[in-house]
């Protein structure tokens, strides 16, 4: 159902410095960069590892482009650090509605536009022991 | 240097709870439990992929045994959630070496013990934008 950690989200105020941080220290490849409007983020997508499922885990690097923007309450209550954690499967609505169905509360009742094509769902922080939880479908193109 | 997502570490309450949660809900295999008395935690490994450097990415559910430990003073200040990221290495001492001569305070100077077997280091969450961030060795036998 879920196969891979597909992504590490981290909240942070420059992007540009974060993404060089990584790069430089840790010696991970920018994979993609894009900005995501309805979520209010610009984000940088560094590939860590390939999975055994055929994808790849990343960190997302997520700064807020507007004050009201989720990424930016987060950085407001809690500074700069884990935003969520996503996990990846083949079917984001079949799994979604699995997870539901174990009494998670699902916050996307149809999974929405993510990074690189890929289509997400997230589940409710307090439902996941407090880990604000991602699921991803990744693109075909991907 | 560093070559997969190793784990991500989450702080909880209910050692068990949790695990059945992710293992019910989720999915995940329990690979692993043990006590670290050094670091005061009872912890789960759940297994989640193979990575393509031939290890596996895994999250790691963390129970404080004592209330002056890291995890428990990390409970009481910010309640259930992600604790540190893990990176994979084939070479914990010398990623460690090469990550302090990039300004980061490593936090062990001589690697220690952790799950399964492994030789770890912490880096100061301050030099690594916000994040706790580990880095480990697998065990030969893991």
């Amino acid at each position: 159902m879920l196969t891979r950690i597909d992504h590490v989200g981290i909240a942070c105020h420059d992007l540009a410095a974060t993404t060089a941080f990584y790069r430089d220290t840790f010696g991970f490849e920018v994979a993609h960069e894009e900005v995501n409007e309805e979520q209010g983020v610009r984000e940088v997508m560094l590939r860590v590892n390939g999975t055994d499922d055929g994808e790849a885990s990343y960190l997302q690097l997520l700064e807020p482009t507007r004050d009201d923007s989720p990424v930016a309450k987060f950085l407001a209550r809690n500074g700069e650090g884990v935003h969520h954690i996503a996990f990846g499967t083949s079917d984001v609505a079949g799994t979604a509605g699995a997870i539901g169905g174990h009494g998670v509360r699902v916050l996307d009742a149809q999974p929405r536009a993510g990074s690189m094509g890929s289509r997400i769902a997230f589940l409710h922080p307090k439902d996941c022991g407090g880990v604000l939880t991602e699921i991803v479908q990744a693109s075909d193109r991907r």
